[in-house]
């Protein structure tokens, strides 16, 4: 590919602007002035050919809106305002300019419909594969971050829509929760975004909290992709809804009666989650996605 | 390797703390109390198995110590202090649970050396060679952040350091110029850190502040590495000290009298980079050092 210098030029002159930013892409850091009253929130997640993507199937925009996404997705699930991220692309040699522009496209439109700013990036090529990494930086804004720790005995288990069968495409090209996560945010006692699956993800929400839950089967919604995959290998749609990955919905706990959200179990103090179904209750196994193409 | 999910348990209980850190690793995002009279500087950098180290001869260690100082570098080049980081890891399935502790050694001891802690991480494991990308947050705490474009025509340009031949090992064991960074803070009016080479970091300068230069040959620091190279490639010890990257060194400009570094010439206002050798003087061809091991 030619020079990483050109494209760095291309990405400051396509740089969107925040008053936030006082430098953004061009120095050695990017300088912010960070609102005097809000909490930082900071995390980094990557995606990864093979694992997270396809680069022979899928574009290179929507590998960018991906990566972001999942960023985004973070930020809902702590109910903070996404405010500026940093990208870090390893680039194969053999790819061109454009499809690095593309990629950068991706990533930008996806930022920029949450009013978050790419700040700072590095370029390299190399002889392996694609990998994008990025960095979010969130900010409270008014709003107390919900951590995985809160959920107490006697809450209600909810989910914000109907889980499985991601891999089918909507892994790639979700909506990451997060005006829904900030109203969230006032009452939910822990929240978590379903990246793991949901018996996997529960885990962490009850690990973090010292808590255990039982999910009722029946109220688990289930994606008609669930059922779809569910044809295909003959999994039950169930379990695909309960363990497969990917879902970016948020799974919160909080007091009964949280509208807008479904209502899948409860906590309850004893350590250990449990599927209820037909009357009969059994452990529930965290199987959740293991990053996996093709699998 | 064995789950992800037990090497974030382990590098959980073995972070660092800071007052500024109100959650650190194990959330979908950390916390952090921004300094309200601090402004915020981040940025990326990543190193690639091939590119920027050799995992055949270098150890996990040292691979992680080099990603932390790449980035603290950078802070160092800004005059701002390190306050935090995030680190992502591609990790080949090959490597043991013991290789990615201990290149999470190297990252954190060589963070803690400069008062910078580790808050989160995303670790995935793939068929590919192993890619570790760092976002580094830093904060002015009283000083004037130095970007790239504030050199003037009248400014001498000075640099910390002997250079040149950097791929002998220092560009796996130096030491960010964070303290020397700070103190320069006050007294430079441009500044970045030598990780392309001179004679292209200086083209980032007069770039960004729309002025020229000229280097004379005679001051430029000669590290005794750039002379073992020439011995061995039979390029001059003055052509790598000029074009080798990974230095780490400062690159700055500023007023005539500045202590505590090596002045090798100066800013003028027409725009070129020249060098002055022998009282002849040549363009100085930007020849940086193109990211490549085994060159």
């Amino acid at each position: 590919m030619a020079g990483e210098f050109d494209l760095i030029d291309w990405i400051r002159s396509n740089q969107s602007k925040s008053p936030m930013i006082l430098t953004g892409i061009g120095d050695d850091l990017a300088l912010l002035k960070w609102p005097a009253n809000d909490l930082l929130l900071v995390g980094v997640d990557q995606v990864i050919d093979g694992v997270h993507f396809d680069s022979l199937v899928h574009s290179p925009e929507q590998i960018g809106r991906k990566v972001i996404n999942r960023n985004l997705s973070d930020c809902a699930a702590m109910g903070c305002l996404p405010a500026a991220a940093v990208v870090a692309v390893a680039l194969p040699k053999s790819v061109s300019i454009d499809y690095a522009k593309q990629l950068y496209v991706g990533l930008r439109d996806a930022a920029d419909a949450q009013d978050c700013r790419i700040v700072g990036g590095d370029t390299a090529t190399w002889d392996g594969k694609l990998v994008v990494s990025v960095t979010i930086l969130g900010r409270s804004d008014g709003v107390r971050p919900v951590t995985r720790g809160g959920a107490v005995a006697g809450n209600e288990i909810y989910v914000t829509g109907p889980l499985g069968g991601s891999i089918l495409g909507r892994h790639l090209a979700f909506e990451p929760r997060v005006a829904l996560g900030r109203k969230l945010a006032g009452v939910a006692t822990a929240m978590i975004d379903l990246s793991d699956g949901l018996s996997r993800d529960l885990g962490h929400i009850c690990r973090a909290s010292g808590v255990g839950a039982i999910i009722e089967a029946e109220l688990v919604p289930i994606h008609p992709d669930a059922v779809e995959l569910s044809r295909r290998d003959g999994i039950s749609a169930l379990e695909h809804a309960l363990n497969d990955g990917e879902d970016y919905e948020l799974l919160l706990t909080g007091p009964a009666g949280i509208g807008g959200v479904i209502r899948v179990g409860r906590i309850v103090s004893e350590p250990g989650i449990y599927l209820m179904e037909n009357g009969a209750t059994r452990p529930l196994q965290a199987r959740g996605w293991q990053h996996e193409m093709g699998r």
